[in-house]
This record gives structure tokens, C-alpha cells and sequence, in this order.
């Protein structure tokens, strides 16, 4: 067992404090990473203060991490020490439904092991996550990271790259289809570079004009903004797609008055309150909505491939981890372009 | 000008009554029908009601209508005095946008020209439906229609049968899919026999037991008691698709979580209140909600077509027209297997 710093919360009204705990010994096809940067999810946040539903504390959250691989089990073939390594939203999965065998383990029949507030396969002891120095996963589980890009900004990409990415590779959105992307936030900001490098005509839709700029420098082609009703009016029926990346409550008719024909809403935030979404706005033009969780492990590997050969990263603020509660009111009120990252070196020269 | 008998709502509260109006001369490239048969559609009160906002009174419903071709304007090449001939839900359209061109005219950027309730291109006359002597309309938006099958249920394939015939096609439904069809109604027994026809595995979801031989009679593999919480979590990420097509107020969720990962609920009933639409429930399976509308012209014509080659009609219950009123009453309560249709020969009797 392996002595390891963390930053845990105890409870859902504590916040995060210094918290050490012993990680596995890495078995036979597991490897050992050494957690350089991990982002910071909006979920980390409703899973720290229990707003999902049974949460597991002590709680070590973080799962966007990317770090150096230290160790590897003995029959590990896709890694050796020195490599560069991530993890994303999950460690495990049954390997043996469908839908693992399909490689969309997000959807996992039996459920996803998340990297953290989950239980390990068999054992069940609870999974902690990427506040902390090391962690110890299975290398099926583990994505291979490129040395081309700044490691923080590839941190996220784990988590808000490929949320983003997947349902527009699945859609096939490209060329040729004008995609509205809906709040810029840490995975907004991300939807535009993707859309934007897949060859769509981008649009990006914010409630504030104070967005144009950045959306422009992301990569956006227009701005629409969503509060001058005489701008929405004029882009009705108008995008092929629009990714809905909006996690307050709000209803979606507005939105989808936007879509022009057979369009799709994709929606990857999460309102507590359920969206209302009229029948007629979807009948009248044979409109979708439609849900998407993160990516499969191969094609997370392929997003963060497409990101090393298209220098695409994720724009973000580094904060060391004795931050970490500020940060979390930050991004509570939307106050970070576009993702905070830690830098695990602070939790390491913690005493 | 030819006088014409009809019957007509004159305000939103009053019944249907007795109405003569006058169709126009049929122009070169329309064709003059003898309507025998107009099915009820729920849509018809909605808007004889003006529950939709914006009826056009007098108002003479229907379109679901079918009878036989009595002239023909001397552009007309697909059909000869004596032909069978369908009308059904709209009547004209701009013919000219990219929809119009792609066959989906149902979905004109200009809005098409609904068979009752709109206004005519060009002289904006209110255009009067099937509860009538007879229909003068372009032969482009004129079906033919096979002497194969019983007229009076072919009637509700104009709008009942295309409703659910549409979005199946539209997304391949057929051999290997679990489909569920929620609502016994006009649309839903239409769903069942076309699912079934499809060479999909069909459930059927009901409230009410009762409905299970029926069910089964009309080509249910399955029947499934929606207010069974054993039974519903039974047949949770079961299904591949869901045909809603239930217009009462209800919310999406518990129907949702029946659809497998990549699963789809076709909506092509509206309720009145925007139904909710909990992000969870389509993130955690990539599932989607996809509103549809009737069909176009050329895909009501295979629908016809393929229900003559497998002796697919509605089943009815033919009422004289002096019955509509009561019809109504009963349609509101559900208290028809499962579409009524109006035999016109009762109207031309009327003195």
C-alpha cells in the first residue's frame, strides 16, 4: 500500500482539506501514475456537496488527470515508466456487455466505475480521484498522452474535450453544418474549438455580449446574442446542430426554434430541474434532443490524438490545490476562463 | 363555382352544423373528387376549438379523406374521371424551398397549405376540408389510392396512418428492434400494425389492461401495464424505439428510461403543457426525443402503396355525418376503437 496525498471533502457541507489516504499496489495490469495536473469539473462540485444523491465521503474528487507513469504491473504492454499518462470520468467498467464491448464503456450496463465516488470491481472499496499525487488504474483504463501539448491544458480535455467531442464525431457534424454552441463554459469552450476544427460553421450563443471577443478567439464564426429577441427571431430554423452545454435551469423551446429541419439539440449539461421541452417545436421540423455522456475509452484516446496533431488544448487557470475551495465559488459563478487546473505539485510540497 | 355541402363550426363554441359553400372551378392541373369517406382526426376539435390559437371560421374539418376523381383539368396526367383518389393533410405548399424540393413538403419553409384551416397561395380563400361533398385540389397534392382495400379504413391513412408510418421509415425501424408504442388510439393502433408490418418486436404500453387483447389482435407481440412499476422496471434500456403518441399532458421521463443506450422516442403527440424532459435521463443512455409530422406527398404514396400490398387499413367505426357532435364527445374520452369516419354518403342524403 502506498501512502498518498489528497485534498478530500468529509462531508457535503465540509470543504476540501488536506486528507491522506494508502492507494492500491499496482496489480499485474495496472499502472502507477504520478498526477501532475488535474481539472476541475462542475461535477466534482454536485458530487462534493451530495446534490446527485449518494455520495461516498471521505470524497477525493477530480477526474480530468493527466501525469507520468511510475510504475506498471507485469503484464502491462501499452506503457512504461517515464510515459506520459491520463484518466478521465472512469477506471472500470464490466468489460463484458454490449456496450463495453463496443467501446462506449460510459454506457456500461452493469455502470461505469467512476475514478471517483465509485467502488472498485470486487472489492468495493470506494475509488478517490485526481486531487492527489498518485493513483493506480488499470491500463485498458488509461489513455496515452501526447508530450506536443502544455500538460494543464490537456488535463480537461479528459472530461469537457471529450464531452464535446463525442457527440459531434457521433452526429458527424463537419463540413457543410452550422453548429450553435450554447454557453461558454468549460465544455462550451471546448464544443467551439471541435466544431470549429471539424469544418462547421460555428455560432456561439450567450446571454453575454462580453463573450464575443473570446468566442471569436476560440474560433467561433458568429456570435448570436440570445436576450435581443430580433437576433434570435432571425436565426430561426437555422443550425443543422446546437450543443447544448447549459447546465442552469432553462427550458429548451428557445433553443430549439433555432434548429432548422431534422436538427438536433445535443444536450450535455445537466439541469437540476427538468427542461421542458413542447412537443410542437419538435413535430413542426422533425427536431431532436439529444443526450451524450462523455466518450469511450478508444475514442477518448482518438480525441486526445486530434488534439495533439490539431494543437488543440483547453484554456485554462492553474491554481494550486490550497485554492481549491475558492476555485469551487468561482466556477459556481461562472468566473474562470474556461477551466481551473491544479497543479498537483502544491499538494505535494504541502507538509 | 359548384355549391357544395358541408358541415361547419361557425365560432369555437358552437357545434357543427350544416353549412353550403362553393368550391372553385378545377384549374388545368387540378382534379375535382367526390368525397365518400373523411376520417375524425383528434386535430379537427383541437381546431374547430381553436384550442391551437388562430382557426379560421367557418371552419369545414377533415383530412383524412377519400373518394373518387368526378373531373380533371386538362394539365392533369395522373388520374382520369372515375380514379380513386386521397386528400390529406395539406393541399398546396411553396414547392420552390429546399424542403418542398426534397419531397418533405410537410415541412415548408413557407408553411403548406393545410386542407382545412389555412389560407390558399395566391387568392388567400380559406381552405374548407373532407367534411364535404366533394374537394377540388392540385393533382400534385392528390394521392391514388388502391381498390384493394376497404375505403372507409383506408381514410385514416392519410393522416393516422402517415403519422406513424413516417418516422419509422424515416428511421429504419424493422427487423431486430424493440419497439414500443405508447397510447392505443387512432396513431397508436396504426404504430402497432406498422411496427409489426416492419418486422419490429412490438410492445404495446397502456394504461389500461383491457387494452391487451386488442393489443395482440393487432399485431402486439407484447403488452406492457404502464402504472406496473414491476413490470415498467423490467423493461428499463429495453427498447430501441418508443412511439409516443399519446396527447394527454405527461412527462417523458418514465417512458425514457425503457429506451436502451441510443434508444429514440418519436413524439408525435402534442400535448397542450410542454412535456418535461430530464437531461439525466437522455445523457446516461445517449437517448433521444425526435418530434415528426404526417409525411410528404411522395412518402404517403408508398405508405398507401405498401398498406394495399399487406392489406393494411385502420379500423373504424363509420358514422353518418349528423353523428360528428357526439363523435367528438366521444373521440375527447377515448371511446373509439379506433378512428371514426364519416361516411359523406349521409351528407349528400341530407335535404
Amino acid at each position: 500500500m502506498q501512502a498518498t496525498k489528497s485534498y478530500a471533502a468529509q462531508s457535503p457541507t465540509t470543504p476540501l482539506a488536506p486528507f491522506n489516504f494508502e492507494r492500491r499496489e499496482p496489480g499485474p495490469h495496472d499502472v502507477q501514475i504520478e498526477i501532475l495536473y488535474c481539472g476541475v469539473c462542475h461535477s466534482d462540485i454536485h458530487q462534493v456537496r451530495d446534490e446527485w444523491g449518494g455520495s461516498i465521503y471521505p470524497m477525493v474528487p477530480g477526474h480530468e488527470i493527466v501525469g507520468r507513469i511510475t510504475r506498471v504491473g507485469d503484464q502491462v504492454k501499452k506503457f512504461k515508466v517515464g510515459d506520459l499518462a491520463g484518466v478521465g470520468c472512469f477506471v472500470d467498467s464490466c468489460r463484458v456487455c454490449d456496450n463495453c464491448k463496443a467501446g462506449i464503456e460510459q454506457y456500461c450496463e452493469d455502470g461505469m466505475v467512476g475514478t471517483y465516488n465509485g467502488r472498485e470491481k470486487g472489492t468495493q472499496a470506494p475509488t478517490y480521484g485526481g486531487y492527489s499525487t498518485q493513483i493506480v488504474v488499470d491500463e485498458q483504463y488509461t489513455l496515452t498522452v501526447s508530450d506536443k501539448l502544455p500538460l494543464e491544458g490537456v488535463a480537461p480535455l479528459l472530461c469537457a474535450g471529450i464531452t464535446t467531442y463525442s457527440p459531434l464525431r457521433y452526429l458527424n457534424v463537419g463540413k457543410g453544418h452550422r453548429v450553435g454552441v450554447l454557453g461558454l463554459g468549460g465544455l462550451g469552450h471546448m464544443g467551439v474549438k471541435f466544431a470549429a476544427a471539424f469544418g462547421a460553421e460555428v455560432t456561439m450563443l450567450s446571454t453575454s455580449a462580453s463573450k464575443e471577443a473570446d468566442a471569436r478567439r476560440l474560433g467561433a464564426h458568429h456570435f448570436l446574442l440570445t436576450k435581443d429577441a430580433a437576433a434570435m427571431k432571425a436565426r430561426e430554423n437555422y443550425f443543422d446542430f446546437i450543443l447544448n452545454t447549459v447546465s442552469a435551469n432553462h427550458d429548451y423551446s428557445p433553443y430549439l426554434q433555432l434548429l432548422r429541419t431534422n436538427g438536433t439539440m445535443i444536450v450535455v449539461g445537466a439541469p437540476s430541474v427538468p427542461s421542458e421541452a413542447p412537443a410542437f417545436d419538435l413535430i413542426m421540423k422533425r427536431r431532436s434532443i439529444m443526450g451524450s455522456l462523455i466518450g469511450g475509452i478508444k475514442e477518448t484516446q482518438e480525441m486526445l490524438d486530434f488534439c495533439a496533431d490539431h494543437n488543440i488544448v483547453s484554456d485554462v487557470e492553474v491554481i494550486p490545490i490550497q485554492q481549491i475551495n475558492e476555485a469551487y465559488e468561482r466556477v459556481i459563478k461562472g468566473d474562470v476562463r474556461y477551466r481551473f487546473v491544479i497543479d498537483i505539485a502544491s499538494l505535494k510540497s504541502e507538509s
